[in-house]
């Protein structure tokens, strides 16, 4: 396979070719190329391009790239789309990705749409989705699934698997369930191949099967599924019974997603944006944060002018204020990004005093390190001893009350139920920023003695 | 399901029946214990005792455990287990995993424990697979896949495929090859279900299969998975000999640690460390970050010190130099992290020029808000207004830069194949401080002629 690449030359063509309604042309040129990539084409064209685009290919094809499309460009082109035209898209999209759709459609079109869907069993499943929160496992799974009944033989079983298999795009496993369509269990498409057909499905399936939650969180259904290794899981309501199923594709969406947003708010940016987003969207997402990082410098610079009558004497300890704030920050970042990490692994154990005890003495041996260094050098610098001195343990304190910090913001934003994540960006560096030099100038003041 | 929990109880009454040796007890309670969790518990225990453990229970599971223990767990155990025992349990794994288990054993034991295989065609493949290295398509691909050679007819082909499916734990897809192994299509196990038994091969399958080089970098390999939606995909030789086959859940571990290397560098950590890792490898991971970040510390006192001449008259403009570096190291982070991004997620289009237009913008627009509220703020605290000035555009200037620096590092980190995630770090706010600072200093004596 030589994967597609997008050059600016394809694009040009593409672009005449649709001006002069070259429609043959154009199918044959996209005859050939995946969804996934005739959407990264209409994601960089002209909104009526796009549209003419989608209004010209195949709807089995269109439906496609509509899922893949940037969500500024779908609601433009389905804008442009008769309710009809919009039904036909959705028949052909698995319910998951139809009622993703139709949630975004304006209040005012959707019941028009939803009665243009032909196959009715679909509409009704797009519905039934509609009414699951976004942010949950009913959120993510779709309708399709084979299931059959423990009360079935397999030849039975195999011929409605026929049936139910032609609207689901891959079979995973098939679901076993009761009358009362509560999970029981499961079979495999490979131990389907390798068993006989006569024997009763009671006496085959696999009575242990991994399910979710319908109102389970995204992220722990990810969690799940990466650490059992599973390829599709199905979702059962509060009574046990069946009514999704969730696959893999849609969890690694979910954790490149998860990966992205706690990216972003390491690096202080508030809002899903790309390099390629309107300034002013930018500006929406990165503004917020600045701000707060010049509260925070106005911050230190007030504290700063109450200790000003320093100043004269030791104008030095000023010219240290970056060094402090930055160390006060590096290590609040370092620690919580670790603690940030461990929460989303599952993975910290132990109390919380033996980890205050760790981070603590991790803090003092670091700053011990970084302090016998820039002892030497102010002292060589300056021939100050005393001041020296000062600074030297004024940095440790520092950077043991940042690192306590950055330890517990994260454990303490957690327990709250809040995304222990914004804790790694500009929140930790700007308090860390305004408490290192408060404890900085204090401890010096303290052993110069003014 | 009620997921798997490890509580502090479990694991008490785990290590005492390890002590007691209670067999029979720990094979109850282990029994329906999912191996990803036995690793878990595995991990937490002493090592002697999680030997116990892996000898106790069956190699089918124990094999599966291996393979999701922490690095240095697993190379305690395996150090206490036989030639013969570790032979026992790469025989249960699945090629990939087991040569990843046979590249971490001891030189010297290597060719002992591979001749201990009984299955020699499993020998061989895991054999084979050790030639490729780590970091691409082979070294993540396994060699169980199904295959048919396109001049079967489908009979053969069912009967080989029932022969073939015996060793993989899941289908996927049913590759097409020649006679000289070349990969020409796929089946789908779908299609196989609902079409008739009779027809050949040659008619039957699609002769569109992507497909990725043995050379092919894992990131790679990652983002076609999951751009195209694959839940496997054939890996060629040079030749397009098909070779391997690599799996969704091996490309969902290499996105989750593709995402905690960017995040971790991000944060100034330079070592894959966890919460739970000890105080010397946390202090290796973190130090040398702080050293950088010490480094520019010293080397803003430094030029702070040049400007020393200025702290009579202007005193409070050495206030504001943690607002300074801060606003610089924010500025950069988040124009570096958007790049980073764009980057991983190929999405980056446009000329450089118009990349440094926009952020030139961006930065301008951004720093004007930030510096009109700094200017208030300082006129009306210290009733300068020239000096209130020079700092606020000196802001604007400091910003502009920060912004042009973090949005062209990465860029030209990428370009020299350098992973441009290191840029979003200490590195980029260090350097970032130093500018900054320099910048301001300068600029204001420009404005206020000292």
């Amino acid at each position: 396979m030589t994967p597609f690449k997008l050059t600016d030359e394809l694009l040009a063509e593409i672009e005449q070719l649709i001006e002069e309604q070259q429609d043959s042309r154009l199918l044959s040129i996209l005859e050939d190329v995946h969804y996934a990539d005739v959407a990264e084409i209409a994601n960089e064209i002209e909104e009526d391009q796009a549209t003419y685009l989608i209004k010209l290919l195949d709807s089995d094809k269109t439906s496609d790239v509509l899922t893949e499309l940037d969500d500024d460009v779908r609601e433009a082109i389905l804008k442009n789309l008769s309710s009809k035209e919009i039904a036909e898209e959705l028949e052909e999209l698995d319910t998951d990705d139809a009622a993703d759709i139709v949630a975004e459609l304006p209040k005012e079109i959707v019941q028009q749409v939803i009665s243009e869907i032909e196959d009715r069993d679909h509409a009704e499943a797009i519905v039934d989705l509609l009414r699951y929160e976004e942010n949950s496992a009913g959120g993510l799974m779709a309708k399709e699934l084979v299931k059959v009944n423990e009360n079935w033989n397999v030849l039975t079983c195999v011929k409605e698997m026929r049936t139910q298999a032609e609207n689901v795009t891959r079979v995973h496993s098939i679901y076993v369930v009761d009358d009362q369509d509560i999970l029981k269990g499961r079979l495999s498409l490979k131990d389907l191949l390798t068993t006989s057909t006569t024997a009763p499905i009671k006496d085959v399936y696999i009575p242990k099967v991994d399910s979710v939650n319908v109102n389970e969180k995204p992220e722990e259904v990810a969690r799940i599924m990466s650490k059992y290794d599973l390829e599709a899981i199905p979702v059962v309501d509060e009574i046990g019974r069946l009514v999704g199923r969730i696959t893999i594709d849609d969890i690694v969406d979910v954790i490149k997603e998860e990966a992205e947003k706690d990216y972003q708010l390491a690096a202080g940016i508030s809002q899903d944006v790309e390099a390629d987003d309107s300034i002013l969207d930018l500006t929406r997402a990165r503004l917020p944060w600045l701000f707060l990082g010049l509260i925070g410098g106005v911050g230190a610079a007030a504290i700063m002018g109450g200790f000003e009558e320093m100043i004269s004497k030791h104008a030095i300890l000023f010219f240290f204020t970056p060094l402090i704030a930055a160390m006060a920050g590096n290590v609040g970042v370092q620690s919580s990004a670790i603690i940030v990490q461990g929460l989303a692994n599952d993975d910290l154990k132990g109390s919380i005093s033996n980890r205050l005890v760790k981070e603590i003495l991790l803090a003092t041996l670091n700053g011990l390190v970084l302090a016998l260094v820039l002892l030497f050098f102010t002292w060589f610098w300056k021939g100050n001893f005393p001041t020296a001195l000062a600074i030297s343990i004024s940095l440790i304190a520092v950077i043991v009350v940042a690192g306590i910090i950055g330890t517990f913001t994260p454990l303490f934003l957690h327990k709250r139920g809040i995304d222990p994540a914004i804790a790694t960006g500009p929140f930790i560096t700007t308090s860390n920023d305004i408490f290192g030099i408060l404890i900085y100038f204090w401890i010096a003041k303290l052993i110069l003695g003014i």
